[in-house]
């Protein structure tokens, strides 16, 4: 059974003192049944990504208050997590349930609201994606992790940190063209590498932001699909797959093997390979990331991300548009939307609403969420609807 | 497609300064995957059920941690959370994953590390089950809201405090005859009576405990499960509902409807009634909640709860024995765990290795797993293998 969506919604990213984590997604869910054209009682189960509300508001129990405060009062409603891929799982979650046959028309939600407390406070609750016992408790950070992959890809292939200063300011390019980017400016190499250090060799631009906001898919089951849409997308597949959470228990430091697995099961699923991509929206919580999730896909050799990134390979115009929509770089990244606001921009770009931003003749696009310093990866695979 | 229990696994139930988060989930685990006899090679996938790992030992992304510790490192895993009903969630995720073609072989498991902390950050962790900005922010603990429902049952039906302590009564009878409960003493509606007062009408016997543990139920395809066992319990349906998060926006105070619409769905997807159930694990984390459990679930009339357990009918004995394990009150209420220690407890009564809590001749079994104060709620059906 084929799954197709239907809707999608998302807020601006960005910080928000005037916004809620109910604001928020009352905002992304309002636009996505209106996008879909249905009312919230054809909704039949709601599956809510969001990383840690917990430690961030105070909030836990999140599936029953977004059906509530979306109108859905009173359907199931389940809360996923898996640190920032939260959103990607969501889809995940939603998906397995429309394919089971016991719903037609699934909300997938993600939101996070990350501003209203110090960036102290949201550096701790951040690190409640790392391993607690042997990384966070000792100290580390996600961009130290993250450094320490972008050390090692630097030593085992050559990777420059100009190469990830490119991502930035390709991801910033495109954020520009966005209208709900955090970050509507565009940067250079110069200004990434002059800005400050956040943990050697990562300096603030190679790092993506706090961010508050929300997003929403909403999925149904073929039939459905076909009654509600006159040309859905499809959600061709969805494929998970996990690592060891603590970094120094991995085969390799700069190797995501959950994206190589997640990649490799959902390519074999769709029937579909690398080469059949025409754009990716991929988990670039900092620059080396984006270059590790490349070459993890198979975009490009292991080893050649930096290499393909400096050859413009990923720009909007490029061979493998990556990130069309800002990237978490540019668009920002609250944690438990991000996977979500992925599927939104596939969405676009395959109806051909993508804007100044839309990739031409774009038939297959790939999202890509990472968990954490990769232990958990969500690789979804979205067709345009004359695909079949 | 059916979709069967070929094992389970949990720890004991208890305070154990001994015993990490990580250690409770690796001994569950290893339990049940014995349990059914398999290797951790054939397991396609994990959901975890766990309220909040964040605020109680700063770790989230538990999904990746407990696949990997448990060995099952690289499957697709996802923690689910609804409160306390993130254990029931996890099942039926599990249960819509395997029934959607994806996986074969998926292990729902559940665990929760809560005495890590003191009580006072416990009722914080716990309050964020709640409604934050209506209820938690003002200061009311579950304690509060559950006696808000008892003193508005009491008014509407007459219930009486005794009638409720003989809930409490009953379970530590049930529970002393279970080696993994943390209570295994008995106790008399004196004694609650006499016991300390927590939220009038609610002593300290009428609530159930800070709680670590874990267990695992492992789910298989109908074609796997009648491969891998001779006679395996059944998971018939899995059913979901919500209500509103805050006590104050529902539509009574002392009827639980996300109850009453899960029980409706599960009996009306099963064919089931009431009456054929033979016995039921429910959700008593205060004495007032099961009996409106057993109100909810159409056990006895709306209101008749505290009667229909005065008369005995939910004594391992009785016409409708409720809670044999002991219950959350007296085998104890690991949060995130409790869902699947439930489950469990079906499982042995229906496999008849229930030793001297067994119920005689159990052919169905159903488990109420309530989130918060109710607006979630997760209800199973088990049958046992003889039955089709």
């Amino acid at each position: 059974m084929k799954v197709g969506v239907i809707g999608v919604g998302m807020t601006d990213f960005g910080e928000f003192w005037d916004k809620s984590y109910r604001n928020l997604i009352v905002e992304a869910g309002t636009l996505a049944i209106k996008d879909a054209g249905i009312e919230g009682k054809d909704v039949d189960a709601a599956y809510v990504g969001s990383m840690t509300p917990g430690l961030f508001i105070g909030q836990e129990h999140v599936g029953a208050l977004v059906a509530d405060y979306v109108g859905l009062r009173g359907i199931p409603a389940t809360r996923v997590e898996g640190a920032c891929a939260s959103g990607g799982l969501a889809i995940n979650a939603a998906y397995n349930s429309i394919k089971s046959g016991e719903y037609d028309i699934v909300v997938a939600a993600g939101v996070e609201k990350m501003t209203d407390v110090s960036t102290g406070r949201a550096t701790v609750a951040l690190a409640g994606a790392a391993d607690q016992e042997w990384e966070a408790f000792h100290g580390v950070t996600f961009p130290g992790l993250y450094a320490l992959m972008a050390r090692r890809h630097m030593k085992e292939y050559g990777t420059t940190e100009e190469q990830m200063a490119m991502v930035a300011v390709k991801n910033h390019e495109n954020g520009a063209l966005n209208p709900h980017a955090q970050y509507r400016s565009t940067i250079t190499v110069k200004q990434v590498m002059e800005s400050i250090p956040v943990a050697d060799p990562l300096k603030i631009l190679d790092c993506s932001p706090i961010t508050d906001g929300a997003a929403v898919v909403i999925l149904a089951s073929e039939e459905k699909a076909k009654k509600l849409c006159e040309n859905p997308v499809w959600l061709k597949t969805s494929a998970c797959a996990t690592d060891a959470l603590a970094l120094h228990d991995r085969e390799s430091l700069c190797k995501t093997e959950a994206a190589i697995r997640a990649g490799r099961t959902a390519f074999k699923k769709s029937g579909l390979t690398p080469d059949d991509i025409d754009f990716a929206e991929v988990h670039d919580c900092f620059t080396i990331a984006e270059i590790m999730a490349i070459e993890s896909l198979g975009f490009c050799p292991i080893g050649k991300g930096g290499k393909f990134t400096e050859d413009g390979e990923t720009k909007l115009n490029g061979s493998k548009p990556v990130n069309t929509s800002g990237g978490l770089k540019s668009k920002g990244h609250p944690v438990g939307a991000t996977g979500i606001a992925q599927a939104c921009e596939a969405v676009l770009q395959l109806r051909g609403e993508a804007g100044k931003r839309q990739v031409k003749d774009a038939k297959y696009g790939l999202t890509h969420n990472v968990g954490g310093s990769g232990a958990t990866c969500v690789v979804n695979i979205f067709a345009g609807g004359d695909v079949e």
